[in-house]
């Protein structure tokens, strides 16, 4: 049968740049950027999305941005910066996503202007996704303030927001322009936040670098500290085990393997289930400690390698199950979970496990009563460290 | 200062296929194209949306669609299919859009499934955009029943809903997995459609192809018609122009060059001011005699080459003319469609003009007055051969 056929490649490029202070006057990087890619003949705009939990803790931050393009000119920025909520009450309610459609309507921001968020990585996602299918894609600037946003989702390629109560149930494959990871803001973290964000990185560190988790257990107690030099190494750390793995495998994930989602299946749904009082990383260290107990519970991990993964967590002050997450019934909720990861994932249920501290396996099948028995287990652990 | 740096490239490919009869039981390019893409692993679904033109010109569809698949057994066919009207209504009102993105949620169509879509480009335009959106990409199927989404938008890479009464405002970049142009679907067509469908050959032949522009001049009588195999070379040809051109320049339309929107930023326009009683292939026609008119007083264009585009079109039984695109006052709403049009494609304002049969010359400037006469031009042309 006679047919054409269409064949093209995208390339796709930003870098992730690490800074203090991204908006001091005399912080030239952000303009820098901006100039590169100006040309004569168009005048860009850039329009600023902002979580509230950062403009609380930075009042000044409005101020500082209008200074910042008043020293450097070149860019129009649109007066008006839209604030809208941290965490996930952003994704889940549209309204928001229409505000941010709305904007670009209003001040007719077109492919050639920006559209820059800054915040935690529900805002970046809901932004990122309103950005991307705004006539087609406008240019998404990315400013992550949290650690799990600097380290994991902020840097990545995907966007998304909730529907049907489902998580990420509409979104695209759209990386940003550029992004700038700005220490400062980690400054005004909670205690809690913090900590939350240090889960993804031991993540990527078990299913790919034994010795960047060697490195987070001997720097646990300065991290629980809040010593900045050593979180700096770590977001770097993992965000480059981000940046590598994606470029390296599948970044539009057109399989059903999807080896950064470790520990994610229960995760997600335990946000749900907790009407999102569980932060994505307490859910993920929760998530994690229950994936390495069922790895060693099925044979496939030691021991020894499943009392690290469980002693750094505890080290670092997570909780590491959940009341939520406890599969004691047939029918608990979490199990449910499954069915849902694999629609979302598409085609065959694929969960990777561990084999050993750096090494995951990929597997098809979940045995429930092994599930079950890694709650119980779990459940007695954390009880007898709060006694 | 330091950064990480993100480079990876994506290949897009898919087949358009030419046939007759597709859901024909014997026909098996379809169950051919599903089978060699499925693994035994996981059982994927289809669910199909079809354009209510379709439908009621094709009452036999719905149960050729049962039997079919149960003739090619191998993939889940989601029995219920969903009927959206045809034409631009189905972008304007988000109601359908939210149809797709239920039924992906209601019937469990997961990232290996396909949503198949049957109809004129409006409703492939809709429903691309939903499977794009939804799990961050559905495998997308198009099988375009118009000549103008069989030669052009059907085959292409864009997908879209209008917003804010503008058209495409919120889409995606995002190729299907496949296409089939089954010419079956064309005998069912108004003359209307027919015909309108044609412009977009005209379009293509005229900054791209002079041969081709003379066949369609050779060949305006039989399409006119209504010869089968005449309209399938021009199918042919015509949508082998748009492959070429898509993988050849700028496929996700990073930079502002759109030479395939030549004669579209005035056809845009006319389709909203005239609420979509002008179809868009009828549009684009308008649009066409009004750039080439233009070409021609600004001194780009010989007379005669003006004069056989307005020829072909007359021949072909199109109006070159539109009370509404006649620009006579300063404030003529169809100016306007000219800042509208350069914020869609983002920074400077790009128009293509020609200067001569099969070349085209970009332009970021149009003289208003000149643009006048050509209305005033092409009215009397018009009105001359109605008498």
């Amino acid at each position: 049968m006679e047919h054409l056929h269409q064949s093209f490649t995208i390339k796709f490029e930003y870098n992730v740049y690490f800074t203090t202070g991204l908006f001091d006057t005399a912080n030239t990087l952000f303009s820098d950027f901006l100039l590169k890619n100006n040309t004569a003949e168009v005048q860009r705009k850039i329009f600023f999305v902002v979580d509230s939990g950062v403009a609380e803790a930075h009042p000044e931050l409005n101020t500082q941005l209008k200074d910042y393009f008043y020293a450097h000119p070149g860019i129009q920025l649109i007066p008006d910066i839209l604030i809208v909520p941290g965490g996930e009450g952003v994704k889940n309610d549209p309204i928001y996503f229409e505000q941010v459609v709305e904007a670009v309507n209003t001040y007719g921001i077109d492919r050639h202007s920006y559209i820059a968020a800054i915040g935690g990585g529900s805002v970046l996602d809901m932004v990122g996704y309103a950005a991307a299918v705004s006539h087609r894609g406008i240019k998404h600037i990315r400013i992550p303030t949290t650690v799990l946003s600097q380290n994991d989702s902020g840097i990545g390629v995907k966007n998304g927001i909730n529907y049907f109560g489902k998580k990420n149930f509409l979104g695209t494959f759209a990386p940003p322009v550029v992004v700038f990871n700005d220490d400062s803001f980690l400054l005004t973290l909670s205690d809690r936040d913090w900590r939350s964000g240090i889960s993804e990185a031991i993540k990527v560190a078990l299913i790919k670098d034994a010795e960047f988790f060697t490195w987070l257990e001997n720097n646990a107690a300065l991290l629980v500290q809040r010593d900045m030099p050593t979180m700096n190494y770590l977001v770097w750390r993992c965000a480059q085990l981000h940046i590598e793995h994606i470029a390296s495998k599948d970044p539009f994930e057109s399989g059903s393997s999807r080896p950064l989602d470790f520990g994610h299946w229960s995760a997600h749904k335990l946000e749900y289930l907790s009407n999102f009082e569980v932060r994505h990383g307490e859910a993920v260290a929760m998530g994690i400690a229950l994936d390495t107990v069922y790895s060693q519970l099925s044979g496939r991990l030691s021991v020894n390698d499943s009392n690290r993964v469980i002693k750094l967590l505890q080290n670092l002050g997570f909780d590491i199950i959940h009341p939520l997450l406890e599969v004691h019934r047939d029918d608990s909720p979490i199990l449910t979970g499954f069915e849902e990861f694999r629609e979302h994932l598409g085609g065959q249920l694929t969960i990777m496990l561990l084999t050993a501290i750096g090494v995951g396996e990929e597997v098809h099948e979940v045995d429930v009563e092994l599930l079950k028995q890694a709650g119980k287990l779990l459940h007695n652990l954390q009880h007898q460290q709060v006694q």
